[in-house]
């Protein structure tokens, strides 16, 4: 008895299988493309399935996959993140009929809560919030050891948490959100204007001399040089990405925070510096007990596992 | 079989008797003075308690008390909010040994929240936000047909989001809380604002000329007589509130958002815009249900139902 997860990401799909009683020991993996934009979504999860079933020797009695966008209750993405022109897509649905089997769709980042909280760095914590900072921002919130979903299946969204109303619009329609300031894009942005103001001469040089070509991999570059500019905007990412944590510690007040991603490639360099900043500014700070903070252990294979799970319960 | 539900507020605690099978109709409701430094607290809740056991003419089987504060899953009152000089009150312990009865105690606003789920406004209603804007913001997350209350106790802190990192300091340590522009207490700060800019004439008058006297009240006042300078800063107001609700939005998903509290007493002037703000900020607007926005049905009774209710549990 075996289930599939599937990871659909921006440019390739990453699917398991796995024994739901031995997670820890994956059955299968497997990756493809993902196809360019939306419409051949099922077409291709339907012969990775097939393609899973053959490495395994036997089909696979259920199938997870974990889409970025919001995704209801029923498995209909609504919204697709990568898949741009996906409105509605009853993905569970159109899966269940051309596979002939239970299909369980949800949003990437609660597989990815799932996987490290069933066997991975949140193991055996009711409470805890797994936040992916790539080039957006994912979370899935477990509460009380379930994964908090919402009312129709939408929750879990703090990326679109408005930190500054009069920051930079996003592409969802707010202004200033999290994740125009916390992620790859955001470090990207940060960069530019610190270009743009003369404070990054280093990271500059890298990007060829213009400003308006900084990434974030230029701040990141330039900053392991040990050039102080591109540090001082590494800085000012860490206090984004604490401004947003601590608002989830006052609003969830989670035990443990499990942190995912390469923030452009800076994890390393960012992430040490932000626990102390968040167990600071969290309510009470000083009298409620600190929240440990730790890298996620799963890697890229978290999602996939996470949706092989919720596709077994 | 009866229990007995305290709120414990700024000024005064409201105790209600009620039979948890019927919570419609109150056996008893009493209110007294709130001890004014914290210390008397315990004295003064027995007190409370042996005077409502009179009224109802029976003993009640159990006690809860909703404080505001940083209350743990034990009843332990971590930081106070009127309630300055309290550190680490094991508030239902003493209270228990005191009464000779099982004694629950917890945030004043998760009061407000299962009291407003169970016998009010949320009814059914399984994943609710109830969201008091008074002096401060409090706030009770029902998600799943169960109050959120994280990993300590502690969840449930909204008004302690930061919303503008550059924004005026909060007592809490942080800079620019919702708390700070989205209640009674960030109305009479954005009147001052205005009225230093010039910008606030009527209301000025009012506060006898004075910016730094202006209050929330004085904005209403002349919000109310038709000063357009005045309705702009409320508008001003149901914009924070709206940023605020529909981070929490993008973040719980709630089906339904239930609002108390007077917002300096601006309430009716200021809530009926936001409901459409709300739902043209969230993630998906468009293609995702709306969020009904409904006013609270209990009053300032709600939190010492919910909290009767809670001991009943």
């Amino acid at each position: 008895m075996h289930t599939i997860g599937i990871d659909v990401g921006g440019t390739k799909m990453l699917a398991v299988a796995l024994d739901p009683s031995a997670p820890g020991q994956l059955l299968a993996e497997h990756r493809v493309p993902t196809p360019p934009a939306g419409e051949g979504l099922i077409e291709a999860l339907v012969e990775l399935v097939a393609e899973v079933d053959a490495i395994v020797g036997t089909p696979a009695s259920a199938v997870g996959v974990g889409v970025p966008g919001l995704v209801d209750r029923d498995g209909v993405l609504y919204v697709g993140a990568h898949l741009q022109r996906v409105d509605r897509l009853p993905i569970a649905a159109l899966l269940s009929e051309r596979t002939g089997r239970p299909v369980v769709v949800d949003n990437d980042a609660n597989g990815h809560a799932v996987g490290e909280h069933r066997c991975g760095a949140a193991r055996g914590v009711d409470d805890a919030l797994v936040v992916t900072f790539g080039t957006g921002i994912g979370a899935g919130m477990i509460s009380g050891g379930r994964l908090l979903q919402g009312a129709h299946g939408f929750a879990g969204e703090p990326g679109h948490m408005v930190v500054d109303p009069a920051g930079p619009p996003c592409p969802c329609g707010r202004r200033g959100c999290w994740e125009q300031f916390a992620s790859g894009t955001g470090l990207g942005r940060l960069g530019r204007d610190a270009a743009l103001a003369g404070r990054l001469e280093a990271a500059l040089v890298l990007a060829g001399g213009d400003p308006d070509e900084v990434r974030g991999e230029h701040v990141t570059a330039a900053a392991r040089a040990g050039d102080a500019e591109a540090l001082a905007v590494l800085d000012e990412l860490g206090r984004w990405i604490a401004v947003g944590l601590a608002n989830l510690v006052n609003l969830m007040d989670p035990a443990l925070i499990v942190i995912g991603g390469g923030v452009g490639g800076a994890a390393d360099l960012v992430l040490p510096a932000i626990s102390g900043q968040i167990s600071a500014e969290a309510l009470g700070h000083g009298r409620r007990p600190d929240v440990p903070i730790i890298a996620a252990q799963l890697g890229e294979r978290a999602g996939a596992i996470g949706m092989a799970l919720l596709a077994a319960a």
